[in-house]
């Protein structure tokens, strides 16, 4: 028996990894959606997302939680039957997985107005976001299953983070991104080597034309939700908040949310633990989201899913039809947690706010968990002894133009001008 | 006794670390430089350079190499012995300084045109560049000295650098910036909450004036090798290379040169795992430098400097009047290294193949390091069994505008006509 099987999470079916990762299992094209009833289809949530699972019986038992709290944060190998990769040593050398290494020091802690935060900085790992965590097991996948190259749709970090990965490791990829991506993220995806298809249209368009060319020219797909990898991949940060806490879990996470991607490979971490008996409750999960943007809120609130063009400054967390809004939406209400909404302009505020006092320059998708933290501070949802974490998952600098909305320009004067200045002070 | 004493680059003359650091010893103001013989003029490097010494027959006897060795990176205060901080317990409580931990995997290995090369990556440091190695010590210095405001003259990275760890720590940071300095550099400094000071003028002008006015202010002075914490506190990649290679150092280690601190920096830290007798040799330390900013290659050739405008793309390393430029020097010949040029085109060329072949993408001035490795390969000064080793020292994303300058604009398409495109393939 493999030590991993797949779960549809819509319709619960089961498939062994061969079924699912072996060509031609349900007709000729490779699978990555449930072959019961999975469809990806134009402006809609994906349905039948597939799930990796393992036998936490069995781990349960082989498995120590003192041993696993050891392993350093970010050498996501070395839990490894926790890894749908059936042997890292058969795939790749140490020293090529200590290349994507993901950040070591994740865990920051300050006192803001008086309370202590819990910081979760994905910002240096080796593409600055919280992306590499996908893109590291869906490239190891690829490796496993002998492909050599992989495509991905992207608005910028997942495209940057596939090409950046793939350049670590001496695969080709494949990205394609809606024209009116930030310049500055696109270059980075060309700067890697990628080869970049910059598509007329939009990221849905983007999405459904990189499955379309993957499957002719047989490239692995990375695109969010769609493959499974990605969520499993996710649920990294899960387990790099349990070991940098050691073993205690915060009470509540704001997490910021697009396509409901991440939200969903944290739950799928922590309840790992829990399965395991590691940890005794879920962290309470807060969906961040954009008020242009807020799909997942929505759902939330009234069960209904209905496309509307999205808009928002954050544009890692924009998207009309999250992909993978239903399992987003059933770990914010599993996990006892809530799913909110800021404006951009609440965005922005928390993105100075974070780096004055953190000094962290996160960019505006990852502010809005900082956001939505003072929202519920404000509304006093929030009382005096809970353990709470922000999740910052992009870097800055990727793009500083959304920096130039509150930094004035600044004015140049002559030495002598500034010290007089100074002297009269 | 103090466990650290202050040691002259040119005269030689010793003091106590109270002579130095205790304000009003020689007169009123706060030492920087060496009392007897310092000097700092205009378009000069500076004179008098104090270096940091311990007692290494002491630590010899005290400190074992197989416990050095398990320190992890990036966690300098680990080997508080060899750091100029009285006691790091007293000043700052662990939380905090975690805040400002350093990489922990900066060591990379690459296969590249049949070698193997090791990459040092401290692009990936709080604020994204080695400068942090630097700030880190001298804000705790000033924590120590109980100075809460700290100020630099800086062409991009270090005053990010000092702007960003002082926000981590809750300090205030006063940048003098020539006014040219490129805007996505500017944008960091002022997001972080500094004080930023335009100034008409160039580099020179902006260290000048910041001297005077952190003198009237009795800020504390962070200026590139003025203060000695900056080349102290750039030792500890030295360290980290030991560390991460597990106690073998490399052949040659090629370092991008312009002030000349982060050289200086490694030439001590490598010294002093040589009085303590855990290696054997120094590795030889390779100069890059711009062709149009190379006073440390004029210098080593001729023995002379003279001063001449600075012209190179590569920002970070452009220096008309290297502030270090003797101890620079003085690091080359003894390491038994040399100290090469490299045009603006090899340093563009070697950003895109870092960027394409290791995943990374550095800024022009760490691609000066490969700029010098391929010149090296050139001309046949590599030997086959030599480990190699380059230090990459800023992250490209801290100024996007050099990858315009070898990337296309890519041309935008239908799906429709994309689709065409491939099935005529």
């Amino acid at each position: 028996m493999n030590k991993y099987f797949y779960k549809c999470f819509n319709c619960s079916s089961q498939f062994t990894a061969d079924e699912i990762e072996s060509e031609g299992s349900f007709g000729k094209e490779r699978i990555y959606l449930c072959p019961k009833c999975g469809q990806a289809e134009k402006n809609q949530p994906l349905k039948g997302v597939l799930l990796v699972e393992y036998d936490y019986e069995n781990l349960k038992r082989s498995r120590s939680r003192d041993e696993f709290l050891k392993i350093p944060c970010g050498k996501f190998w070395r839990y490894s039957d926790l890894w749908p990769i059936r042997s890292f040593e058969k795939i790749i050398p140490q020293s090529k997985l200590e290349r994507i290494s993901l950040t070591h020091d994740p865990l920051l802690e300050f006192d803001y107005t008086g309370r202590k935060i819990f910081v979760f900085d994905d910002t240096r790992n080796p593409t600055l976001s919280y992306k590499d965590r996908a893109t590291s097991l869906v490239v190891l996948k690829a490796i496993e299953l002998g492909i050599n190259e992989i495509a991905a749709a992207s608005t910028g970090n997942a495209g940057s983070s596939l090409a950046g990965i793939c350049a670590r490791l001496g695969l080709k990829s494949h990205i394609f991104v809606p024209e009116n991506i930030p310049s500055a993220k696109r270059i980075q995806i060309q700067s890697f080597g990628a080869n970049l298809y910059l598509v007329k249209g939009d990221y849905d368009q983007a999405f459904d034309l990189c499955l379309e060319i993957s499957r002719m020219k047989n490239w692995y797909n990375r695109n969010t939700a769609y493959n499974p990898m990605t969520i499993e991949g996710k649920k990294s940060a899960a387990f790099d908040i349990f070991i940098s806490m050691k073993g205690i879990i915060p009470d509540k996470i704001f997490v910021p949310v697009g396509d409901g991607v991440i939200i969903s490979g944290l739950y799928k971490g922590f309840t790992e633990l829990l399965k395991l008996g590691w940890i005794e409750k879920l962290p309470q999960l807060i969906a961040v989201q954009a008020e242009g943007s807020n799909a997942v809120v929505r759902y939330v609130q009234t069960g209904k899913f209905e496309y509307q063009p999205a808009s928002t400054i954050a544009d890692s967390i924009h998207a009309g039809a999250p992909r993978n809004l239903y399992m987003a939406a059933h770990a914010v209400t599993t996990s006892l947690g809530t799913a909110i909404s800021v404006s951009d302009e609440e965005i922005l505020s928390a993105q100075k706010s974070i780096a004055q006092n953190f000094g962290i320059i996160a960019e505006p998708s990852s502010a809005a968990s900082f956001a939505g933290y003072e929202k519920f501070v404000r509304s006093g949802s929030i009382s005096a002894n809970e353990n709470v974490l922000l999740m910052l998952t992009g870097n800055g600098l990727k793009d500083t133009s959304a920096l130039s909305k509150w930094n004035d320009e600044p004015v140049s004067k002559s030495t002598d001008e500034w010290k007089k200045l100074f002297l009269s002070e």
